[in-house]
């Protein structure tokens, strides 16, 4: 229960954009033990470093269309997809398009280590 | 790792609509110990059951407008805002608009009882 209140709405537009050294649109929706979510808007040519993150990651496409790699593999993903990256192993998703890419990232449960970038 | 691939690609378009006591489109994405994904689709004047589940939820708005009731409070969501439903207060979610809604249920970490309809 957060101050006396049961529901917790959170609007994405007014969430603060993090400082990350993906210098991207990047903004922490919620976070508690079991799960952290993240709103990311790539701009055209916009991508992430590749980087590990410690646990599961779901990231589902919200807008556009975008280039997921994980591992060695890499696909292109559309609006309506979920895309499952297990742990540990590096990711990067990258917006070689000419629109706007927004996707949610989920991941479960929150890390108690650090992403590392590559 | 699935079918000797890393990444899983999960279109929701392409995924069964699960038989539920709700008789609205419910798809399953994903499951996993962590985290169940379930997209839903709300045509106007549908509405899920009041009920309830035994572990935490975020509902992310993908598209349009709809009610949300958790507990006794009531609030109007749209699009790209997330509410977080704590476990085991019974809730539901309505569309009273002219328009489709459409969101994400993400459950954390995936129950191992029943959801209650009530």
């Amino acid at each position: 229960m957060i101050g006396g209140k049961t529901m917790k709405v959170i609007e994405m537009n007014e969430m603060e954009v993090a400082q990350t050294p993906h210098q991207v649109d990047v903004r922490k929706l919620i976070s508690y033990k079991d799960a952290t979510i993240v709103h990311i808007t790539l701009e055209p040519r916009e991508s992430l470093k590749m980087h590990v993150t410690p646990v599961d990651v779901c990231f589902y496409v919200l807008e556009g269309d975008g280039i997921v790699e994980i591992g060695k593999e890499k696909e292109t993903v559309h609006k309506d997809e979920l895309v499952f990256s297990p742990a540990k192993v590096p990711h990067r998703l990258s917006n070689e398009s000419e629109n706007t890419f927004r996707f949610l990232v989920i991941k479960t449960p929150t890390p108690t280590e650090e992403t590392k970038i590559l």
